[in-house]
């Protein structure tokens, strides 16, 4: 399949090479054309603008936020100028917002497949991806999705419920990050390691990834360099409030974890992962990071 | 090993079973005595006060809450009271607090070994245990918790760490739960079932059997009958931020619990199961049970 | 003085006609006219367009949102495409953001002028106003507070922080209606009536007209009609919010008070008062609306 | 009257001595003797029990907690182990629970009386007396409360109704303190001073003594010496929790209290003023004391 591909970041990147990988032919257009190199020497064309990356039968965004993806979208040159009617895949984490006002102004069909897993993830192709627009488009797509993910959901016809199913996601990646953060504070407190009880969740009631993966994090500090960094944290969380906004519901665990991203922002500076609020957490305790009072 | 057993509720029974299936000799009472009554049919002796029951060279004690504990320990004909000097193990899910006053009160050895478990899992010999007290008590109880349960986590000397992880579990539990009824109510107004999106976060990062049982139960709005009653799941709050307080240590998720859990029981009666907060919640977002509006 | 005058909602047609009285000349603008005829019955002048109030010394802006504000004054005829270099005076509540825009953008000086009160007090001259700006600006409007207000306080320099200490204001007042709420709906399940309750309050530490206000409102429950509508209350506390978020300041109460406010919402509708979080208050404690259970 | 008098805090002394000074016969109790002294030269009588403190008409009691007023009621010696039958005027801040059982318990009348007022209040007889209980005991009571306050409020027949009235009081002045916090912790981050800020609050709808009082503190960081320590108005706040908990009343602002209260006091110590918390907050938006970054 002719495919366009927006966005080369760590995710794009990884993702666009796996489709080349799969033998499908890829037309890509980054902001900085230097991230495009190693995919060039791969076969992949250069676009000059995104509407030349949506060329194709499909396009594929994959961007940082809102705004880039309104950029690349409905800006000057954007995929909406191209002459052809590609299915835009947008993989990017948006707001639901967003991805009704891209439903509503594409010319060719629009489908929303953000995607969990980290970079390695998607190295590797075992992104898991959410899925959701017209059944047909969908359909479509399913080459693409089966060289870059190991499971597909498909959430419903309208893609922005994709997006709500994404942002729900990282909503209760963050809550255990925090209830985590909190419950290690207490024993540390009454000598017992952060490790330790780490150990004991991860053996018995909460053997999932993402209590093994924080769980390991926030027992050793590894807040910097940031896999995540709390401002993008804060941002999702912020994605999910608007949403909470507009659909009139009262979340006050989402509204727990502002705060601590605020604080831990405020304290920490830009640069450390999201899961630093434990230090946020550890400090409102009179914890110093280390463990020193 | 002569071992007695004080409290024959659900979880009491079915150990008590166990240990009479694994061969120990066992001496058991309850405050109604009707309940030992399958015990003593397979050879349990049944003995009148929890002094008697103490004779052995372990009393194990399994009930509902610090005042029960307390009763069957420092009161009258009380395991205190007995001539012998048992290794008092602690199984009831109980306050830091009276874990260090039964560490200091008892005349023998005292060990905690609170277990993650419902009664399903006791009946199976399946339960998790968390077992703190000096080290030649716990390898002398090593027959009990083999007997009992697939996995024992030594947490450490002074017995009230092992109450300490047991509340901070309750307490990660309970949080996810509240995270989950948050993201399935902001989902079911975005028009994502609660089911669908239980069904992502099981399928990806929470693969976990929390996520995994609760989200069924969520999803099914079976909170009736309870299986842990929301006043138990507050008492158990309460339990934490009683430690919380001692050890000055902000909890801002387990304030939200408390309060969600307040809340139900303020709007649903005593009988509702914790994981019924969901109902708050949803109520909180203009939602009826069984989403009509 | 020769006024223009943009926005003749409650607030505006209540200060336009103090300034009439105080002896100014008054160009006014509305978008739907019919709202000016009272004002041009004693005297003002119908203006077509923002731009054609704009013709005088002073324009004054009271309008509903940062939306009303950004299009009456960057928009099409609109107050920046006048010849003249009015002094823009902008009473409205808005984003500190866009106050900030407005200071960049004007061609002539700008002032931000925020006020306190209610119609009531708008058409007695008796606002408060909190004024920020270039100290000559400021000067230059010394006649036109004078006429309606009953104190300015200067804020400083930059007109945003006038906006700010606005929705600081804004703020309190919500935190205090939250904590009457909840205080009161204790004392009532504790058969100690709400309006007991706010007369020793406001006997003692509480003599202020913001807990006699909405003590009385709150213990009558007179939720409506709306004197301010819930999703204006929302509206605001989201303008608070994003100067949190944008100055990195974790707000914890107001975490709680948003909360309260969708969820008032979402039960009650968007009619009622913003002091109707008590509702909210009182159902997660299992009470109804008039006390009964 | 013939009046006993159990407790010589810096309020007892105060109003026990306004009772000296009003005309009345006085017997004083308190732990450490020395600190009667003062009262003695003035013409009070020492007892060496509680009980003999209660041999008049009226035995007040003005302690520290819940703890002291149960020693000196049923303790050995306690005021129920006298022959005469006074009414019991219980003026401490204590637990709704704790009154409920002194009204059980006692072989006399029993009277709850908190007071609102610091120790200069106490020492003008400026207190506000909450006051409830058997109509014609609070007639008896008269004498005593024109003595030592300025106003009377008469809550109900219950006695714990005036210790809840006096809770919620309490929680409502924690309450503006914290909204203050925030709010000054906001617009010192956006070039506002927390003074200019008060300035305005109080010059215009909190125009009342809790903002007065604490916002000057809170301006000037005037933590320490602790004028109201962090410790007790934690147990005060506590104190709530459990009439908010027995009456299934769930309190979000409450909770946002004892975290806040928690944190300051794991940060900065025992020895700091309620009013503190601005510390917590500040440190949480990357705040020092005294304003640098």
């Amino acid at each position: 399949v002719k495919i366009g591909f927006v966005g080369l970041g760590q995710m794009g990147s990884a993702i666009a090479s796996n489709l080349i990988g799969a033998g499908h032919e890829l037309v890509v257009w980054n902001r900085s054309a230097d991230k495009a190199e190693a995919l060039i020497a791969r076969g992949a064309r250069l676009a000059t603008t995104p509407a030349e990356a949506a060329s194709g039968e499909i396009v594929i965004s994959m961007l940082a936020d809102d705004r880039a993806v309104e950029r690349v979208t409905f800006g000057e040159q954007g995929i909406l100028s191209a002459a052809a009617r590609p299915i835009h895949v947008s993989m990017s984490t948006i707001s639901t917002d967003l991805a009704d006002r891209l439903t509503a102004g594409q010319s060719g069909a629009y489908v929303s497949a953000p995607v969990f897993g980290r970079p390695a993830a998607a190295e590797a192709a075992k992104l898991f991806i959410l899925a959701a627009g017209p059944s047909g488009a969908l359909d479509a797509c399913e080459p693409v999705f089966s060289a870059i993910g190991q499971r597909v959901f498909r959430i419903g016809e309208r893609p922005s419920q994709a997006n709500l199913v994404k942002l729900c996601g990282n909503f209760m990646i963050m809550a255990a990050i925090e209830a985590m953060a909190e419950a290690m504070t207490l024993a540390e407190k009454g000598n017992v390691s952060g490790a330790q009880l780490v150990e004991v969740l991860t053996g018995t009631l909460f053997s999932a990834p993402v209590y093994q993966t924080y769980g390991e994090i926030l027992a050793e500090e590894r807040f910097r360099p940031a896999g995540f960094a709390a401002p993008l944290g804060l941002k999702d969380m912020h994605l999910v409030a608007s949403a909470a906004h507009a659909l009139r519901t009262p979340m006050p665990v989402l509204s727990v974890l502002r705060d601590q991203l605020l604080s831990v922002i405020a304290q920490e500076g830009e640069e450390i992962d999201w899961s630093g609020v434990a230090l946020a957490v550890r400090r409102n305790a009179g914890l110093q990071a280390g463990g020193a009072l």
